[in-house]
């Protein structure tokens, strides 16, 4: 089969690919993520190139304009490899802008463990040093029995197990080391499994990865799982992205065997550099890592552990798995001692997943005495109200515009997210991004402000349209509609301007609509009124900040006491990282996940009525939100 | 690398070796089973081979005379094949005799099990058929959730896990079967493990194997795990012995990795043969075996799982496992469903291994109420002693006489075997064999009855000597002392006469006060005496048949009421058997293991004396066998 090398410009980035390979699938292949957030289908046109050298055969699409294609612009996921190439990928065509990447990124944890671990200190995979007595002729107990036998002593229990291959050369090992030895012990399936044993005390030398993975965003730490340290966190924007930007559109992907090894690869290759990044900045031997504990959503749970995905979007809608069974990390394929275990948070239902559990859990909701919610606010806005006698869950679409995705500016919460705006009278703009860097973009906290800030000057109307008869440079129009400049070019640390248009306004209205409507209905459903709550949790990718004022006056969360809100940060990662610390969390997560009741909000008849009519900043009725004046 | 061909004759068979090879390793690639007691040190000069075309290196030595040497006669294990070879085969040199070979045969077996089991019939890995409710919008718990769920209240546990491999296509499965579907189950560490999950009711479709794995033998049975029935049992030498035959030179032989790995090889191939065999008799399909349930020797478990034996013959011979871990087939190299599961029935001690504590199970032992025995008469004696309350074993070095090897006509309790045999007065001798066919050896039961004739008819004085004063064509000299012919030329099945030599009888004398010694030290040690005893089991292979009377006599057994004693067959097998149809029994050795106190014999002094004391028919002190006229 003959081969042929794409070079891609400006990159310079080169890759050899058979024949018969569409350009979409040889860029994703030179770790370019180009956007295609119809999946590869030819349909949203947003993966054009630029073929300057060779020859592609080209399917035609109205996409394409005719003066484009005599300028050699193809839809990249429409055309086929026929020669060496030279691709030029103009800057609008890389998801979703060119300072966001899929590469990892350092970023602040949201929410330090605190000093004491409110669960016993118990990690899901814990190293046990133990000093045995040698054999005698009346103490002859086999090698592997004594270590039972101190290992049962220990925890309490007659269920201690382990694999064949870890006692072939037992005898050498507790020989060559007196019979002091270290057990690296992981608990599965309720019981205790010795997955190493070696040599000496190596008790101090015990790692762990705890994962967030989001349809939109992977967030990962590194933690020291014998001090209960955090030692480094990453974030990086989900590879599968370069398959499809919505959920729909992978899991259609992901239910051939070749799509769903495709989507598998991706994240697998995003959580593997950010595992060797964290690593290697904190000097950290991956053979001492015994343990990776995922909260995800169930849908990417499914894709990463190549479960096949069909039936999620086929009535009644019902995932093939919500509790993944704990597997060695081998069989995940990311690269790391395969003895250790792979441990996933269990979900609810298809669209309540071990994310949301994660943060129940990290948040303390399943134990609180009065009515509290929590609002995770990602790709979906999941939604748990409830609280220790009882709880309901639900997710609504609300898109990734919080997570900064499909927005002209929108990025991560990373350095150099505008994370807080105020617009004064003369519509002058002050921002304050992560880092106190030049602005490179707007996170989901700047957003929420940079609303209810053109809100409150009128930059806006209540509908999000933006006021043509303002005066001021600001305020302009480009090829597709209105814009507000948040950034000038020389402010900004990518050579341009930065705005918000209104389609970005459109999107993020519907976005707080889809939750605040959600919030709304699972109150109703149990008879309960946003005055009742005692507690509110803010959950979600927004950095360390989000201003509960603005938030509450663009109408995203109910017009509630403010001082009810409490803002948890990425809850998600919390609840894993507790889980990985300690059994009790781990275990607890299992119940939490059998006491959520889920509610489908589509077959819920009031709940697009309530979505309708939060189309509108804060809200059509006015009277929903009597403490806020726009 | 050069690659050298040798033909073997007379049995023309060849095979390809590198240079290097030796000639010994290149007669078992041949499938050819030399003898070789000294594992192939160049020290029992048992493996002669005749070169007759082409060169070997071989080391002089004073086991081959010069007149040899001239023929061609070498040490297979201490001649490197340096050229194609034709190499003769002497019938001597093969293992033991040619009747003898390292190829399951059938055999009947030795305990069927009763039509109602004595534990509650639930199998090991257990096939359950779920009618499922489909899933709705009401009840949309996940496709996993839901088969836990069904599996969950079926076993009145919350321990159901299974494999990621095993959900991957669940979703398929499920709506491809209407959601009715057959869980295979497996019973591991406490817990229960889906192992697969197959559309429709395939319970009736469930086999497991059962085996014992001996030093000497290997014995195996086909169980249809769904109608308790055994559909095949089959009996063959263990192939380990073309690497000794005794267990010490295999441990040696086995404490470097290469030598572990052919002494692994050599033992599965035996397994892989009888599984083949058995199935293709019973028209099974092996993809429905989901388990396979060993009772063994600790040596031999240690050798077929490759687990480095070293420590086993080092002070204080302490076993690196005797519990050993429930593994997938896959791991332990047998030719099966690679889902199917692993057992092993757990050893007391080094010497006391799953065989004895299979034997405990089903027997009964451990749960009489007055004092009893069980006796394994096997490679070793293994003996309990004890009742519900308490149990000490011990193991005695009897070698294997009785099991038929390092006999002149030994052999299995297979067709053909001598298993009665009478002795009138004018020396006309009377024998039974198995399968009414023309003897071909003697097995077990046949020498214990040979050896009370032979004493009763003063053909053997108490002191085991051939009486040379006997006027008869039986008694004759040969090249290396007295023998006595069981069977003419004429009357044999194996084309010569089939005679018991005065080696054979020290043999068998050095065996039977090696058990006795030990039942006493044993009886001894707990300040009871043989008179105490209310049931003594006998198990070992001696087919359906030993004559209590003749062991008396000899001095195998204590003089005590016949009565008392109960031949059980195969012991060990019938546990396993057991085992592997019911959890309960399987539970049950798990605490027997435990229960057992291991009396190490060599450590007591007046072992040593009653063994030297034992070494005369019946015994030095006829006030023992109050009973016995010799």
């Amino acid at each position: 089969m003959s081969e042929f090398v794409v070079t891609f410009e400006p990159h310079n980035k080169h890759v050899i690919v058979p024949r018969g390979t569409d350009l979409l699938t040889a860029c994703l292949r030179a770790g370019i993520f180009l956007s295609a957030s119809c999946g590869g289908e030819g349909l949203c046109g947003k993966c054009k190139v630029v073929v300057r050298k060779g020859a592609v055969k080209s399917e035609r699409s109205r996409l394409v304009s005719e003066e484009e294609r005599k300028k050699g612009v193809v839809l990249a996921c429409e055309s086929i490899v026929e020669s060496d190439l030279e691709v030029f990928i103009p800057q609008e065509s890389i998801e979703t802008h060119p300072h966001l990447t899929a590469e990892s990124e350092e970023c602040a944890p949201d929410m330090l463990p605190e000093e004491d671990l409110p669960f016993k200190h118990a990690p899901m995979v814990e190293k046990i040093y133990l000093e045995l007595d040698r054999p005698t002729h009346e103490d002859s107990i086999s090698d592997l029995g004594r270590i039972y036998k101190a290992l049962e002593d220990r925890f309490k229990t007659m269920s201690v197990s382990t694999h064949l291959a870890n006692v072939k050369h037992l005898g050498d090992v507790l020989r060559e080391s007196d019979f002091k030895v270290t057990a690296t012990v992981g608990y599965k399936d309720g019981a205790f499994e010795i997955l190493a044993l070696e040599p000496g005390d190596t008790t101090r030398l015990n790692y762990g990865f705890a994962f967030d993975i989001g349809t939109t965003t992977v967030t990962g730490e590194l933690i020291d799982l014998h001090s209960k340290k955090v030692l480094a966190t990453r974030i990086a924007y989900n590879r599968q992205a370069g398959y499809g930007s919505d959920i729909i559109t992978r899991i259609i992907y992901g239910s051939t065997p070749e799509g769903l090894e495709k989507l598998s690869e991706a994240i697998v290759s995003n959580i593997d550099e950010m595992v060797e990044d964290m690593a290697e900045a904190c000097e950290i031997n991956l053979a001492t890592v015994g343990a990776v504990l995922c909260a995800g959503n169930v849908t990417m749970m499914h894709l990463l552990l190549k479960i096949d995905p069909t039936h999620i979007r086929k009535e009644p809608y019902v995932a093939t798995v919500t509790a993944f069974p704990t597997t060695p990390i081998s069989e995940v394929g990311i690269e790391l001692n395969p003895k250790g275990l792979f441990f996933s948070v269990p979900g609810v239902a298809t669209y309540v997943g071990g994310d949301i559990v994660a943060g129940v859990l990290s948040s303390g909701l399943y134990k609180e005495e009065d009515l509290a919610l929590l609002i995770d606010i990602g790709t979906n806005g999941e939604i748990v109200l409830g609280n220790k006698e009882w709880m309901i869950g639900a997710a609504a679409s609300a898109g990734p515009a919080f997570e900064g995705s499909g927005l002209a500016f929108g990025m991560k919460a990373v350095k150099g997210a505008i994370q807080k705006v105020s617009i004064d009278e003369k519509l002058g703009v002050a921002c304050e991004t992560i880092g106190s860097d030049k602005p490179r973009g707007i996170c989901g906290s700047g957003y929420i402000d940079l609303l209810f800030q053109m809100a409150k000057r009128k930059i806006i109307a209540r509908n999000g349209k933006i006021d043509r008869g303002l005066a001021s440079k600001r305020i302009r129009k480009n090829e597709y509609g209105y814009e507000f400049v948040v950034a000038f070019k020389d402010e900004s640390a990518v050579g341009k301007d930065i705005v918000i248009t209104e389609d970005d306004i459109e999107n993020l209205k519907r976005a707080k609509g889809a939750i605040y409507s959600a919030i709304i209905s699972l109150l109703d459903k149990v008879g309960k009124k946003a005055e009742d709550l005692k507690r509110i949790y803010i959950a979600g990718g927004f950095g360390s900040y989000i201003n509960v004022e603005s938030a509450v006056s663009i109408g995203l969360l109910p017009d509630i006491d403010r001082k009810l809100y409490a803002y948890i940060g990425n809850s998600s990662l919390a609840g894993a990282r507790l889980s990985l610390l300690s059994r009790e969390a781990f275990l607890k997560t299992h119940e939490i996940h059998k006491g959520i009741t889920y509610l489908d909000l589509s077959s819920e008849p009031r709940y697009m009525d309530e979505y309708i009519a939060s189309l509108f900043f804060p809200h059509t009725d006015m009277g929903r939100f009597p403490s806020v004046r726009l």
